[in-house]
Parts: structure tokens; C-alpha cells; sequence
């Protein structure tokens, strides 16, 4: 009977993911859906990537937390439009990233970046509508991470792998991770990269400027 | 309507963790369910917990994850009973740990671990009926998160900040997760400690042995 209920929540959610894509394709804005298990590097990896992109893209922000604006504080420094969410919930969904939409004004913008809550299970369950979904696993939570959350490695475009100045440190296998994600998920695109540092991020920031035609 | 189903389904999950609550006291068992993000330690914590008091204690450990094997085939090495649940969900629930009870030989058992899934929400919403809540905050994910997400903060008995070793490469403060901790919550026992150097160690698995009255 829960999972009657799961299954019609999901199939409402679909249908609203679509009009939210209807929404990004009309408006020229290329959406990323941003997750990762909490304290990978969501708002790191945002705060890094407009640092180098935004006097040449115009961007947005949308940022979903269980509670507070922690977040959304760190991103606004940088005078970007930004929108906090308070889900009261592990994940996102597409009506809640509806009803932000309906509250930013979006005229010129061509990026938003949407940090998701921090969770590697539900957001991956609840399309948003996005162009690509990013997940980030950072090198100290391990190299057993794909085989425990595959349908987040599964429904990824995106990998990125932070934290690698912490390497030498903690046990995590690189080549394990991208041997274990590629036969989840053959297409997905792969990033190294340490938001600390700021290596590899560049990579990152050109690839968002490829897929922007720019 | 989504809400009034969810309320529903906590009032169903109070009375199967009652029920939990007098198996555990009916054949004193002292069940210890611990809780964290992907990666934060659950399993190293279990795996040097009963390294050191496997022979005092009989203990016995229910893994959860949302899917596989992994961390029960690393406790199962130390020839300790153990059973993995796999709850394609990411919390584990009165119902799914009273399945579980009635799936193990339980019988002289002093001990229960009870390794929740990685997921720093919903694991809070939904109490088993075990004796102890802990949560383990490990020092990369951020001095940020007992802010982010009070409520799991608020409702553990124990906070264990993991990963000490890595402190020096990390931007972990933790005074100041300490302070904001026991704001939240001021009967809150906290201890620090590394799973990979042992660090700390000993103040946990005393703490158990006291509980035990041992």
C-alpha cells in the first residue's frame, strides 16, 4: 500500500519534470541538477564555478536544504540570483523546483545551477527536468559508493570525483570508481577535481561552455 | 494529502518501535542504532567496536543499505552474527528491524549494532524502539551540519566525530560543532576519535561496557 502511493507521487512528479523541461527548452536555460551524499562539495562546486564563469554566463541559483540558508548565504556573496528552498524533506522534486521557478525572475539567464539536498538515495528517484544531473562523491566517503547507491551512478550524466587533495589520506581508489561507474553507467562523463585546491576544475567549467556552445 | 499519508505512516512505524523496545528489554539486548552520511564511518565503527569487545560481549549487527552486501561481508569477518538488510529505501523502519528480530538467532545475545542507511534525514523521522540513537560526523563533511540538519542532531544520544586524523587537511571546527550540538541538545555525549588510527576508540567501547553495567 506505501508503495502504491510512492508510485503515483512519482508519476505526478514525472509529469511536472516535464513541463519543467518545457520551461528550461523556452527559455534558452540550461539547468544542472547538483548531488552528492552532505559535506561532498555541492556548494563548493558551485561557489568555484562561478567564480570562473560569471562575467561570461549569466547564472542562477537554486539551493534545496532540509532546513536553514546556510548555503544560499555562501552563494549570494557572489551577487548571483540565488533562491533557498527549505524542503522539510530528503530530496527535491520536480513541483518544488516548479514553484521556485514561478519566484525567480530568469529573463537572460542561460545557466541554473540547482544544488539538491544532500542525500545519494531520493533525489536520484525524483527527476527534476534539468538538461544533467551531476552527482559528486568525494574521495573521503570511499570507493564502495557506486556499488551502494547504483541508481544515483545509474541516472548521472555527470560524475565528479572532489576532494582529491585529500587522496594520500584516505582510502579511495580512483580507477576502481571509474571502472565500477562506467559499467553502471557507459556514457557518463567523468571530472577529477578538488574545489579546495582547484585543480581540475577548469576541465569542469570548459565542459559547461561546450555544452553552452560557447 | 502526501503529508497526511506520511503521518500515518510514523504513527504505524511508534507502535512497531514500542514493540521493538520490549523484545530488546524482554531478552536484554542493548541495541545501538547508528546513523551518518555515505561514508562517515558506520561500518569502521562496528568493525573496531567489536574488535575490542567481541569477547566480552555477545554481540550480534543488522546492517541496512539501500541495496548489496558490502558492509556485511566486512562485519562478517569477525564471526559475529550478522544479517544484511537490503531496504530499497533510504531509511531503515520499526517494521523492517522487527522483521529482521524475528530473522537471527538472538538467543544469549548481550549487544546489538544496528548500522541505519547513509542518510543524514529521514533515518531520524523513523525510530526503531533501540536503546541508543548515535550519530557519527566525520571531519570532512563540514562543521556546517548539525545546522543543516538539527532534527537527526537533536534526537541521538550520542555524537561521534570521526576522522580525526584528517582534521589538519580539513576545514572541521570542532568547538564549534561541539557548542552548536549541545545547543540542540544538552544531554548529548559526545566523543572524537578515528577509526583508522584507533584514536578514541577505548572512551566509546568503555561507554558501552558502562551502559552493560560491566
Amino acid at each position: 500500500m506505501e508503495i502504491k502511493v510512492l508510485e503515483s507521487v512519482l508519476r505526478v512528479n514525472e509529469e511536472l519534470a516535464k513541463s519543467n523541461k518545457n520551461f528550461f527548452k523556452k527559455k534558452d536555460i540550461f539547468a544542472i541538477n547538483i548531488m552528492s551524499s552532505p559535506g561532498a562539495g555541492k556548494t563548493s562546486l558551485v561557489v568555484e564555478s562561478l567564480k570562473r564563469i560569471k562575467e561570461e554566463i549569466k547564472s542562477a541559483v537554486i539551493v534545496g536544504d532540509y532546513t536553514g540558508k546556510i548555503d544560499a548565504e555562501r552563494i549570494g556573496k557572489l551577487e548571483i540570483p540565488t533562491l533557498q528552498l527549505e524542503t522539510a524533506s530528503c530530496h527535491l522534486d520536480a513541483n518544488m523546483l516548479s514553484q521556485a521557478l514561478k519566484n525567480m525572475d530568469l529573463e537572460n539567464i542561460n545557466l541554473l545551477f540547482i544544488e539538491n539536498v544532500g542525500n545519494l538515495i531520493c533525489p536520484a528517484e525524483y527527476k527534476l527536468g534539468v538538461n544533467k544531473n551531476i552527482v559528486i562523491l568525494s574521495t573521503p566517503e570511499g570507493s564502495d559508493k557506486p556499488f551502494k547507491y547504483p541508481l544515483m551512478f545509474s541516472i548521472s550524466d555527470v560524475l565528479i570525483i572532489n576532494k582529491i587533495d585529500l587522496i594520500q589520506s584516505v582510502d579511495f581508489n580512483i580507477e576502481k570508481v571509474k571502472s565500477t561507474v562506467l559499467k553502471l553507467n557507459p556514457k557518463i562523463k567523468i571530472f577529477t577535481m578538488s574545489c579546495k585546491t582547484s585543480e581540475g576544475i577548469d576541465n569542469w567549467t570548459n565542459w559547461i561552455k561546450s555544452e553552452l556552445k560557447m
